[in-house]
């Protein structure tokens, strides 16, 4: 007789980049899970801030709908896809009061699904009820530079690299300034050649005004983008519903910011997106981007992974939508000097012609490197009277 | 020439209730909130976790929109109203990321209005636009009892004391035993008389399913019960609407949970309630709660404030309706022992028909029991790295 393995350990690090320049740098910091149950070990990734979300898994209780997150994961089964959702349904039961809880559960869950995976021996995606891993065209992002002629340096560099697709944004884009903002779309453009697929990220540049965003259409169309992402601020949704209206639903894009299932729901239905970019790191894990990945297909809105943080997020989130071969995008991180890759010793490589395709390896199929993992960890120590009630455990 | 008056200082102050007991005691816990700038002190309270809440305060840095809440706070101009606007402009910017933010930032901006108040020598209602404060009819939280006899006495006491608004719920009642949700609520009505106002709090217990909850119609109309709160989840949108359109939207209430005037409006406008109850201490603050009581008077719905802490609580919940007549409700915490009652010196007292008249006093009109405050203080103090970034003040 084999006994039922129960969730022994969970354990959380604070990671900081010492060097920080928010110029070169994705990130400065990150927050990893290590979940220990039975023989196996699984990690996971949050895409957000480290400090509040460590202390959402470590409070003590304050009410019965604000328990730690930590009092609905430790101690339970782990023996099938069935467990982790009912932890889900537990954390979100007695933790709905606890505003943060999304963001710590994130990498909680996707840690559950690594080690479920090992344990089992299959890869996530197989878990999760899809046969196979359909390959998905990869996006990289490279913001404008402060020149045009920058830029185009910046873009003919990543044409060269192999990508076939970019997603660009940023240094003021959007502002009104249409003379420097068309000259920057148009280095791009010819940097990238005609057939580099291109995105446009405006970063709620238009707040909620649909005329400044109709007024970038005619320069999008010029030059072959997309979509535009993220034009709005993320409560605007009559703002987003009438451009979806005027421009069509599949050229505006949004979701990053999103924590919930539901949430997703009221863009895709109420704002009336068609394309949602959905950050495993954020929304509550693998099952809730599964859940929302699987909506968008059976809609027909267009489901794209939200990651700029290392290849263990990167994965996690390829397997919530790997077995839907409509959804062949996905963003990925290519920063190879930052934080977020040198903690993992396995990436997921890219085919010549700038495609993916996850392996069919158990769990999220990806080595973190320890290593690099320690060099980068903050001691963190936090006494409540006379209770040290959280300590930065050993590697 | 006088100088401008910046903020100096945010204190926060974790208190626990040291023989908390869940049958007896209404919070286990809260958090304090001091702000001094100038000669003055301001005190606000998080109706929140207040360990995750203060880590919203205290965090690094993680993510442009990521930023500590305490970043847009420190050092700010607060001399008007429309400073604490721009404040809470720069917060909700700068720390969109940290989900935690609403929650510890309704207790800090609580505590702006209080000391701005003391500064100008005004009530805050009327910083807040309002000529004067109308008087409000106070309902307080009488849970059902473990048996309808129990449950008389308990109602019996309520009115005895003078209050002539109830509201009831929990201990199973909606769970499908018709039999025994009647007795109990016969008994209520039997001791409250023809007379005393009554309201059911189903604490979400028909989750999305409206049959369920129409089932127990006829029971509410039988003993006057004006109206329900909370029949369903936060995100049932669409039983929200059914309910109101098989029952009247002036018959279902909802709204403690949420924490944005965004989410208001979408329960307002999307999921059709008549009726939304604000809790101050989680919506962002007095200036968010105000607006969101402004666009229910204006477009029919009915306002009320959700408080089950402090009376500092319930005086800055009060100011944000203060001047609005119609919205002739408020919920009133009325128990003596606990320690949201202890930590506060002055109290708003009722009428001898059970109502509720703001009184002209500067800033949030309330005293502090600082000996109380102290007693129930929980030393915390945090370490990243070498670092201490919080450490418990003194009070």
């Amino acid at each position: 007789m084999t006994s039922v393995t129960r969730i022994e350990s969970v354990d959380l690090f604070m990671l900081q980049a010492p060097d920080f320049d928010p110029a070169r740098d994705p990130v400065c910091d990150t927050l990893l899970v290590r979940v220990r149950a039975g023989q196996h070990e699984g990690w996971g990734e949050c895409e957000a801030a480290p400090f509040v979300s460590m202390a959402a898994f470590v409070t003590p209780e304050s009410h019965s709908t604000s328990r730690p997150v930590s009092a609905s994961v430790l101690g339970q089964r782990l023996e099938t896809p069935d467990d982790i959702a009912a932890i889900t349904r537990q954390v979100f039961h007695d933790s709905m009061n606890i505003l943060q809880t999304p963001h710590i559960y994130s990498g909680v869950e996707m840690a559950l699904w690594d080690l479920l995976g090992k344990k089992l021996q299959q890869p996530v995606y197989r878990l999760l009820g899809y046969d196979r891993a359909f390959a998905k065209q990869a996006y990289v992002v490279v913001p404008f530079a402060q020149t045009p002629e920058e830029t185009h340096l910046r873009m003919r560099k990543a044409h060269d690299a192999g990508y076939t697709a970019v997603k660009t944004g940023w240094n003021g884009f959007g502002g009104g300034n249409f003379r420097a903002d068309r000259n920057q779309l148009a280095a791009a453009r010819e940097a990238l050649g005609p057939d580099t697929r291109l995105f446009l990220d405006a970063a709620r540049i238009w707040r909620g005004d649909v005329n400044a965003a109709m007024r970038y259409g005619p320069l999008m169309d010029e030059f072959g983008v997309e979509w535009v992402e993220e034009p709005f601020d993320g409560a605007e949704f009559g703002a987003y519903a009438e451009l979806s209206r005027l421009r069509g639903r599949q050229r505006v894009a949004a979701g990053e910011n999103i924590h919930s299932h539901a949430q997703a729901l009221r863009l895709l239905d109420i704002a009336d997106l068609g394309v949602i970019q959905i950050d495993c790191g954020r929304i509550g894990g693998i099952g809730a981007a599964t859940q929302i990945a699987r909506h968008a297909d059976r809609t027909g809105a267009f489901y794209v992974n939200h990651t700029y943080t290392s290849h263990l997020a990167l994965s996690a989130a390829l397997q919530t939508f790997a077995g839907l071969p409509r959804h062949d995008l996905c963003e990925y991180p290519m920063d190879r000097a930052s934080l977020s890759w040198k903690i993992c010793r396995t990436h997921l490589p890219l085919d010549p012609d700038g495609w993916l395709t996850l392996p069919n390896l158990p769990g999220l199929g990806i080595e973190m490197d320890f290593a690099e993992v320690k060099s980068f960890i903050v001691e963190l120590e936090i006494r409540l009277g006379q209770t040290v009630i959280y300590r930065t455990p050993d590697v």
